[in-house]
């Protein structure tokens, strides 16, 4: 018997025995029925007083791991491998309670498991109907990707090269000069937040955004200790400049393109005077783009192709449009930015799936994505329309929205506050699933983010209906 | 003129005055010439004192944003806008410095770096040769997928269920019992350790591991304030009991089949041993076991697969066997570990790629992986001999090593400590690429992991050669 208490350790030396006289059980040296040494040769042995020793054979028996018999004698009991063994459980729940990261918000938790739910009527998710996806159209295409060995080995940290030069050529197509050098791929736009988060702020650090953001409903920022600030971003240069805190990291997150929730396109007028603001704060931006390419109708420059600066830090995705099972996106932004960027995200997954990058490069570089979304827009307007008819029927008199310009949502806004979790539960207890407002601004209670990229026609109808029927019952009860 | 400095913030006013100012001339408000108010007028427009208002023009003067001409007045410079726009670029080094998340050691970003020039012989990457990936056969295989858009979609959040019913049976084939419940897909073994680290790991926490650890080359827990101990883990009882810290979160990473970088297999009394020693002390395991399909011989049971308590979470990948481009892994884990760890990848990047999963779920499932596996493990292992009979013939009298038992690696241990970054560097420039053992224990100064996997047989033999002559050199010169 060669071990003993450790003094230096802030474990007490009693707690130390009864570990050690635990694992001598379990790891069947003291199998059960073992008498142990009397307590004072135990002492003499383990260098400690034999009240310490006491106390730890006491714990042991209080935990029927030990027992006695009558007289002084102790014992392996019969039931202290079960004792050990339900203590030894280790308690998962406290580990996940004291983590790092937050969880994700109930609602959303929710939202996620519900999805799967085929029985549900999927009205506000921001995601394609499968129906929508060019499924045949991709696997059809799996058999003219030039793989070799080499193209499905690890990735080089900033993603596929030849990604990035078919890449080059598609953002020259929107306005945006860049280089291979300057482009991360990433396993789409939220990734790219999160390397942003670690790899570009720091702990205090404060994130500007609308006061209605996306950015509300996800955590990329807030469990690494960064806060997020919402402000009026239009005609802004008083309220960022009123919130912007001392020395602080600033960075602006924005959507001008088809704003998640609200839809919104800011007019090149509005780009160019926050784009103005922001870097006369030295206030670093991140434009994420990734609704860009559903814009009905041709949008104004994005900020990328106005920054001259190195200023922007640009966010492309094609899970809004082609699949978001590829998992990729790209960030755009100056050497230094990509060289960190890439660099984190080889210690986070060393890359992103090569096979997703060679389907994503056959795409763009063959018109068959270009092609594609210009039928999925024309899908996309159609369903926003019969959206927009319905809503004209039924919500004129309970209700306020613009008509869409692209991507998936109409922001709708009741004249009540009514968008409670209590209303989220309701509505889905009758199968209609809904974004409520309160997951991109806290404190909202009276909008819904609608989506008609999911919902069959019929769906979207019945769904309607619904939150219509819900809606009324909740104003006439409340108001 | 309605902006006013506001004095509740911790920005000086005259540094918001000279901000507001600089913002007039961006925003081409004031444009180059313009003549601005006095001095007297703009304190009182501002309700602040004139020297204030000195102050702020001083400043932007002293920038050559600002210039007075004779007498008193001010104007906007010529330069101002050069002037500006030098100044409001971000300085992104700045940001970098300050960030949270470690960059990688610059050894093993050099190594990232080096890995893409192809003239380079890569003596120890852990990654197989392009000629040793099915390419040709995971094409011919993507006819066969039976992709439609619900598979595209956005993923589950613990990955296609497909593919985790798949897994249930390929590790039912390894002695572990588990569900679809109990898996989580990864893009990978990296993001797994991520995802422990952020999801269930408190800052402070101790992750304990061998001395020489893959750990020690990543940062998935450095970076969030998480400690490294290293330890002996065979017959470990009182080396981790020593250094466990109080109250701390503990937790063990452990690579028992195929070490990595040493290449051991644990033998199945030092599992259970280890095993009851983690589970006496309620410390957790993490169980990484990405190349065990790789032992040359079947390898004793995992420690999964003895685990009766929910101890151990465990790791497996398709990266060192099928493609590292899949970027497809899986973490095997009690239910709430699974539902957290989850919620946080979806947090990440909303799963990973469906294709590689769909193409993983086909491989496995139809006796490709298995057939695959079997003959890249005798390719691998005459690799193996091949190099060690080179060692026999070279190495001997300056350094040591055990024949491989499965894997990628031996692990070459010099006589004299020469392995230092000098040493690296000299072999670079001899376009020889090896991972060094100080990556792997911060210390360490005589080892180095060698690969057979990669190189050709005979860029292996000319590598070994110049290692050779670079080790016969150090040892001659300084010892």
């Amino acid at each position: 018997m060669s071990w003993k208490p450790n003094r230096s350790l802030s474990i007490s030396l009693s707690k130390q025995i009864a570990d050690w006289i635990s694992q001598q059980i379990l790891t069947r040296q003291w199998p059960v029925g073992t008498k142990l040494p009397p307590q004072r040769q135990l002492a003499i042995t383990l260098g400690v007083n034999r009240s310490t020793v006491q106390e730890a054979i006491d714990e042991l028996k209080a935990a029927g791991i030990l027992s006695s018999k009558v007289g002084s004698s102790t014992y392996v009991s019969n039931d202290s491998w079960n004792m050990l063994t339900k203590q030894k459980q280790p308690n998962w729940q406290h580990y996940i309670d004291a983590s790092i990261h937050k969880p994700n918000y109930q609602t959303i938790q929710l939202i996620n498991h519900m999805e799967q739910d085929e029985s549900i009527i999927r009205l506000s998710t921001g995601e394609l109907s499968p129906s929508l996806l060019p499924a045949e159209e991709i696997q059809a295409s799996l058999q003219q990707l030039p793989l070799d060995g080499k193209e499905i080995g690890y990735s080089s940290p900033q993603g596929s090269l030849k990604l990035r030069k078919v890449l080059v050529q598609y953002l020259e197509n929107k306005g945006i000069s860049t280089t291979p050098d300057n482009i991360c791929i990433v396993s789409g736009g939220l990734q790219a937040l999160q390397l942003i988060a670690l790899g570009l702020l720091e702990t205090g650090a404060v994130v500007f955004q609308d006061e209605f953001s996306y950015l509300n409903s996800v955590h990329p920022f807030q469990s690494f200790g960064i806060q997020l600030q919402g402000v009026n971003s239009i005609n802004s240069n008083e309220s960022i400049m009123t919130k912007r805190r001392g020395k602080r990291q600033n960075i602006f997150y924005s959507i001008p393109t088809l704003h998640n929730p609200t839809g919104a396109i800011w007019s090149l007028e509005e780009r160019q005077s926050f784009y103005d603001t922001c870097t006369s704060m030295n206030m670093p931006i991140i434009e994420d783009d990734v609704y860009a390419d559903l814009s009905f109708h041709p949008p104004p420059p994005s900020l990328k192709s106005i920054d001259t600066d190195g200023q922007v830090l640009y966010i492309g995705s094609v899970s809004k449009t082609l699949s978001p099972g590829l998992r990729i996106g790209w960030i755009v932004a100056p050497t230094p930015v990509i060289k960190r960027l890439a660099d984190i995200k080889m210690q986070m997954d060393y890359g992103s799936s090569a096979f997703s990058q060679e389907i994503v490069s056959y795409w763009l570089s063959t018109g068959l994505y270009e092609e594609h979304v210009t039928q999925l827009k024309r899908e996309l307007q159609r369903r926003a329309e019969l959206m927009n008819r319905q809503l004209d029927k039924q919500f004129s008199n309970i209700a306020t929205w613009s008509s869409s310009k692209g991507g998936f949502y109409i922001w709708l806004a009741f004249t009540h506050p009514i968008v409670t979790t209590d209303f989220f539960l309701k509505l889905l207890k009758q199968k209609v699933l809904i974004n409520p407002g309160y997951i991109y601004q806290g404190k909202d209670a009276t909008h819904i983010r609608l989506s008609y990229a999911y919902a069959t026609d019929s769906e979207m109808l019945k769904g309607l209906h619904i939150l219509y029927q819900e809606a009324i019952q909740e104003i006439q009860k409340n108001f």
